[in-house]
């Protein structure tokens, strides 16, 4: 039906389609576009190249069709998103070396990443996603990577609940309202530090949930995705879950960073950020289909299931309608797999029953606040938060 | 604290330790272990030497240290058990061409795994297991792999209801009492085939929950694994999770193949296998610390996290005690992270402050039925079953 990804080995496409050749199953487009692909940057040539889309070294995309239905999204096919180029791989060497500075408590002081294991183990599941996923679907050429679906990925964390350092360091210092992750990347010299650094702050009431994580997926965080320690806060885009966290402080106000003071801000098109705009901070209700893919391929007439995700950022997702007409009548469709908590995604499928024809599909879910995904998306500089069903849909042609 | 695996790359230990030498950090006992381990076989060669111990070409074990706290085991560190050799990569190459025979329903037919693909779609978490994990705690020298306690994992499955696929045909025809699998492995020149071939049979009950699986934690189920078609009994022992499906057959009989037959039996020591005797079905409850891994490092005193794995088969585990002297005094500990459903594990953690000393850590899980972990191994000629909680225990120096 769609082009699934087959190959569960780490070769690059071309040698698959190669081999595949040899026993007579691949097409010949299939090895044309085997031919295509950027290579995988080194610090992540432990992807599977089939599976992704390499944008940039610092950009990589999930292909929707090699999204499965198994609720979570592996390490090897996870999307990429740094903001600086990520530091070298030896600072995963000795992990429990990795130093944090808690500020902003009453008692601040550094910790090893070994303390914190020693402090306590929590595990949560949650959607983690690119602020600008779906940017590819803007027509006024929003700057930045132009991300599809595949900037997100509903993964397991673990790690140490911040309110558990919080807690053991005297509670927070008085007048702090934000918290704020500043990550470990090394400045690029003659770079004005505030303009490029990764410093977010998110509202005080992330602090029940956020943990300070060390793992993902049930290996240790590797570099890639901010090891060996990443400040995660489960239900925010992306960018608020800092990577190589070196420092988390309690703050009066908002750090005065460029992606925080400027960057992250919706904002109508044309304009610049500003701290009175919006940040991105809670994701909101949004929902695609995975399978059928859209990738253009028909399939013959009968039984077809149509699945993907559908989350709410913190909040709960509770009805996903599939619609087959292009958003003119809707039905239900029904969730399966495990219930990862309200932060993960839940898989949804609608089985139907088609004939020849072509079809609009499209997926429209509802959270436990009843937040629904608009039809349309919401024009916005660049390109964020891009939740509208019509423009995530997919075509089927059935023959 | 313990050799917590450290670096998420696909290269040897061997290399890695060289590195990590280069900026100090890895102990010349590290280095002379790099050394050591048995290679990956080449149809598994993605998976993390580091994380696996090497018994056999077809037997390769998960370490206790390697087991992460975030619910799921990933494919790359997932133990792998072939009672043959694994067919060639090939058949992964157009999975959905892959045929299984559907028989002893009503309207008996073969469908590819395309077909099977459209007719529905679930997900469940199931702690996959090997009937001889803990074989290498009996005395005795069973015959068959040394597991420890890393013949298993809590994986996520997604594929068809075996039950849909029934109803489809009409139903299971009269008479018959067992589920029957049969593998697509090539049978060995000269064998008589009844003594080696992978045919399995389990009571019918488990057609409620048994699937026809084609992923894995969110990727096409490999070869290593059983891909393109795996029959997965949910709670059930590993080796009725038939790799490479080719035949689903409900019948009057067992199969009188010898992995059945006399294979896979309990019996006592010195005592051949026989029909007559129990069958590995079901899992019964089990549990086992990881963290500490109990590799003889000592910890300073302070806080400890101790934490594993708790699961019962088809049956829901609802409590784990942990001790710190060898079972004279247990403290019950709590779950953490997402519940995966009745038949995937829960991890535990009970927080301990440890003053200097030497600790005998161990674990033991009830279930929802009131199965509580006997304290020593039942002995039995081929070392299956064991979930005695004392030989799992672990020791840990506190200085």
């Amino acid at each position: 039906m769609e082009k699934v990804v087959d190959l569960r080995r780490r070769q690059v496409l071309l040698g698959a389609a190669a081999a595949a050749t040899a026993v007579g199953t691949v097409s010949a487009d299939a090895l044309a576009q085997a031919a295509k692909p950027k290579p995988l940057p080194k610090y992540v040539e432990w992807k599977y190249l089939d599976s992704v889309i390499v944008h940039s070294s610092n950009t990589i995309e999930t292909k929707r069709a090699a999204f499965g239905t198994s609720v979570i999204v592996p390490n090897d096919i996870l999307f990429v998103r740094n903001n600086l180029p990520p530091p070298p791989e030896t600072i995963a060497y000795d992990p429990d070396a990795w130093e944090v500075s808690i500020q902003g408590v009453a008692n601040p002081r550094k910790f090893t990443l070994g303390e914190l294991k020693r402090m306590g183990v929590e595990t949560v599941a949650s959607v983690l996603q690119c602020s600008g996923n779906g940017r590819g679907f803007f027509k006024h050429k929003a700057s930045g990577t132009q991300w599809k679906v595949g900037a997100a990925g509903c993964v397991i964390w673990s790690g140490l609940p911040v309110a558990t350092v919080v807690k053991e360091l005297g509670g927070v210092a008085g007048g702090m309202t934000f918290m704020t992750g500043t990550g470990g990347e090394k400045i690029p010299p003659g770079v004005e530090p505030k303009k490029v650094m990764v410093e977010r702050s998110v509202p005080m009431r992330a602090l029940d949930t956020a943990i300070l994580a060390w793992e993902l997926n049930g290996e240790p965080l590797a570099v890639a995705h901010g090891g060996p320690l990443r400040l995660v806060i489960p239900g925010y885009y992306g960018v608020n879950n800092v990577k190589y966290l070196a420092q988390l402080a309690f703050t009066a106000k908002e750090t005065d960073a460029s992606i925080q003071s400027s960057g992250y801000r919706i904002r109508d098109i044309g304009k610049k950020g500003a701290p009175s705009q919006p940040s991105m901070w809670e994701m909101n209700v949004k929902s695609w289909i995975n399978h059928p893919s859209g990738d253009g391929d028909s399939v013959s007439s009968g039984m077809v299931q149509i699945n993907g995700v559908a989350f709410a950022g913190v909040n709960r997702v509770t009805r996903v309608e599939v619609s087959l007409d292009g958003g003119k009548s809707w039905k239900d469709a029904k969730f399966v797999g495990p219930d990862l908590g309200p932060t993960g995604w839940r898989q949804f499928v609608l089985p139907v029953k088609l004939d020849a024809g072509s079809y609009a599909l499209m997926s429209r879910a509802t959270d436990e606040k009843g937040n629904t995904q608009p039809p349309e998306r919401v024009e916005n500089e660049r390109g964020y938060g891009h939740n509208g069903w019509r423009d995530h849909g997919v075509r089927l042609n059935v023959a």
